[in-house]
């Protein structure tokens, strides 16, 4: 599945890991400002604001998994099949595909506020990007520097979410996890005191133990604890590479190594791990088979113009060689 | 604090973690086999096997944290403050001082049975390096590709453990560890069965489920159960940068991010993830400040001489850019 | 708080703890079919169904905590005060103050499928049973010998869900503790298998290792799965000695012993527990001072009559001694 | 398996549950002071304390599970099977078998440090009671009003523990069941504080939750921390009753009903639940087919006789009618 992140040090940090049996052929996309956006139901987007993030590519259209535009507006979408629902149509809101979700409200809002404004107007509908390819089951991370919301869209209708956690992974649905945070609010990343009894002798034999109690499985929920554990209370330097480092920390908090969890006949990895600084368009990522950061900053692209710029995933172990052969 | 791990694909890889609060300029270090070791009490080791690890070298003498010899024999010293008691010597065993366990052992001994052998005649004596430096308080982790042994030193003397788990920490001691793994013999990276209720309507909402309970906190003791969960269900490819890889997430699974567990006014984090292929001689490190994995191969230097080759650790983040300037 | 548990053995068998940190002086009350029920706003009930169960009788009306009456039909409050929300009446539904809703209920229904029609025509108002008695908060455990369900009153509506696992606790609302299930689905009464690593000699050295995982403390969250796993998992003969020492012994697994869990300056305690046999109109209780079963039998009354019969509780301990005064 | 328990108000209390699929026809037994033992290496012992506790008498020998001498020393022995290693006699040591230990123990002790000193001159031996009773693995709890200590006999020798939690349940040995408390020593029965974040809105949503992470299923390991967190935290009034009362719902925090642990093709029930007021020589019981409360009152026997006083266990449910026939 996937987990969603928001850090704040001196500039704001989003990012997601993607964790699935098998890649798509994921790349890093520059989407410039004059890209043609058709939507099916909404029109057509002649200049909107430029966007950068990780996108399957099919045939010329991003279906970005994640993205930030040149405002600092950021959107992830995680898996969300027990629970996800989109309609067919209501009165006269906009409706949009699951996959042109994404680059609309990108295209169009600067933050967050605008955002949920928008989405007042806005219905995701049940309708495939082609016969070989149904919708999606998704939430939706929705966030700038200043806040963060989740987006579902369920039997019960559409629902935004305050999400004060900055995190969103999968099922159950947003608000379950968020009130199941609770149960976890006596973990700390400090020294446990003895609260047992004061009539015995115990005491902290490892650092760490102050969180004795956090799932460490790869489920959904756990890492939903896990993540809000790790990113609220991180602590970096508030440089560009010291909180780039951070944040891949943090996602290491909820990466999966092949073999812990079983999908079907293989295993659930992390495919990819992101990070971008949303104040200055620069998109990070590792693979599973390279740790190596990797960066693609938007503002080296032409970002006024038409054309995609697209940088595939590099999926090979970079090695650094510190002595030379004899 | 520490976790150490083994992991065999088509060769066979060694390494570990080391947590801490503070870097001590930790080096990767060659040692050639004519590298003068003058042991306090067990005279001159003038040719010894060659060996390559993580060292501090204050004032020439080689403090290994972990290594690997040109045989294969590796060693791994991880905190065990609690526990850990040297004595004074006892009859006519060989006396070792504790930073010059890991070069005797690896300079004389070519595999884990040569070890066990020869560890029968030793002592491990409470004598400090200099006097600014006690004796570290240590358990090792001790591995060939065939075996591992754990190698404790306490008030009841010194002990030798069969490790089939190939994991070590920290406290408690290795038996405790050992014995607490059965609480966890059911998780599985598997989809749990419903074995709650057969009269109830349970499911999987996400994959990683059948590992619920694993713990999830950076204590010594939930770490040895995560590494041990993580490097016995390891599944990758058996090519070198396949194993190193799948190494790195093995070791990730234990990593620690800055804020997760405080150490007095500041926070343990992974100093350093190393991994060593055994049989070829190359070390590879990440550092916390940069996931880019770098080498060195013990086989580019001139094994047969008498000097220290160094390499100290690179601690600044490597960003490869896809995009240039435009 | 509270624990509300369906068990059936050749009878039906409903009952629940009452947990909190002071009694107000319950008593088992026996309300036969004339004893004159005048609801607020539903009118005047001149004849039901007489009913048994655990009622506080401040001034002549049995406010009842829990019931059962003469057709099998049970029901118990219990508390949902964070949740729980009640209006001020709505269209021409027919309005039932909290206090109301047992004895309406189970004065008019007959069976829980009896019960479902006519609650879609209830609504539960927001109103007191005098001015020192604000409406308790509560959630709703409906059962008969077929099948139980939960109702809730939340800010969303009435909602009415299917009770597969026959329990009731508090918070969080019924919906979100049925999903939590889903996590304790691997959880087994059995010896666990090894399926944590074939290559590791691990086994289970107690009985009962199948359930690690099972949550211990007393929360409601908790105690929802301890008495879902308790009494999905029941094993007793059929007859009513053994099902009934059964049931105590379901309720016993999630009982509060003083000072486990704080309340305010005090400690809750399960104030009672108490288990009915629906088909036979027995009502069986003990109390935290008295582990004795007590019993009142409702056909040991005159059904036909007007007047309450009142059991105050007994609450002190029964020591039955075995030897006498030498 | 069992649990023990040490519980002190104004009086001392000791007691215990056992657990098993099988019950031996146990009774309580109260043997006078000139009973006469005949140990089978250790002589006679023509005058002894008197004692009472729960035996199985098969030919007139009491082979006790837990007792409780005239003066206030208390011992119980629990399984060990593991790691319970009796030897074959040492030097000039008393040789005791298994089933002699706590009459030789109780009948010459009158405090723990009489037991202690006592013990230093004493060896278990592996003797059988009859070919077809095998000599019982155990471990023992003994106790007095002033300390407890717990004796294990392993595979290296004999070794007593003081034991400052007043608890003992089966494997693993007790000092790592003692270190194993330190994992807890954050629980608390008081209400959490928010230490996950203060950048959360978290909250406890119900009493108990400070307790979370306490483990809940049945096995022995779980059941040492169940009984230490609730024995060293109960509160309860001072006097007979309340103790008595107070006694009996710690054991119930680790009781078991049948179907939540196998045993077989059986289950696993606490078989009779004990507390004995050590000061006053009061032995209560209950057992699983019925709560109430029997007590035998040791000073009502003629305590300076020859004869046991035997009272076999009442396993029927008592049911204490409220209402008569009508």
């Amino acid at each position: 599945m996937c987990t969603a992140v928001c850090y704040k040090t001196k500039s704001f940090y989003f990012g997601r890991t993607l964790d699935n049996d098998v890649s798509y052929g994921e790349e890093v996309v520059v989407t410039p400002r004059r890209f043609p956006f058709s939507f099916r139901h909404a029109g057509q987007a002649g200049e909107h604001y430029a966007m950068i993030g990780t996108a399957f590519v099919p045939d010329g259209f991003p279906l970005y998994y994640d993205a930030v535009n040149e405002k600092g507006l950021c959107a992830a979408g995680l898996n969300f099949v027990g629970s996800a629902f989109y309609g067919k149509g209501e009165g006269d809101k906009v409706g949009l595909a699951q996959f042109e979700f994404i680059p609309y409200l990108l295209g169009s809002c600067a933050s967050v506020r605008e955002a949920a404004a928008a989405l007042q107007n806005i219905t995701v509908l049940d309708e495939p990007y082609n016969a070989g390819m149904p919708p999606a089951k998704l939430h939706w991370l929705i966030a700038d520097r200043k806040e963060a919301v989740t987006l579902e869209c369920t039997g019960e209708g559409m629902r935004l979410y305050e999400n004060p956690v900055g995190v969103l992974t999968n099922e159950p649905p947003f608000p379950v996890q968020m009130f199941r945070l609770n149960d976890f609010m006596g973990l700390s990343p400090r020294e446990p005191k003895n609260t047992f009894s004061r009539k015995l002798p115990l005491r902290a034999y490892s650092r760490g133990m102050g969180a004795l109690g956090l799932p460490g499985d790869l489920s959904s929920s756990s890492r939903f604890v896990r993540a809000a554990f790790a990113a609220r209370n991180a602590v970096s330097g508030s440089g560009e590479a010291e909180s780039v480092a951070q944040f891949f920390h943090i996602l290491g908090f909820v990466s999966q190594p092949r073999g812990c969890a079983a999908a079907g006949e293989g295993y659930e990895v992390t495919i990819y791990s992101a990070c971008c600084n949303a104040d200055a368009g620069v998109y990070y990522y590792s693979t599973y088979e390279d740790p190596a950061v990797r960066a693609v900053d938007m503002r080296r692209e032409d970002l006024g113009g038409k054309v995609l710029a697209r940088y595939p995933f590099r999926r090979r172990l970079t090695v650094l060689r510190e002595n030379s052969v004899r």
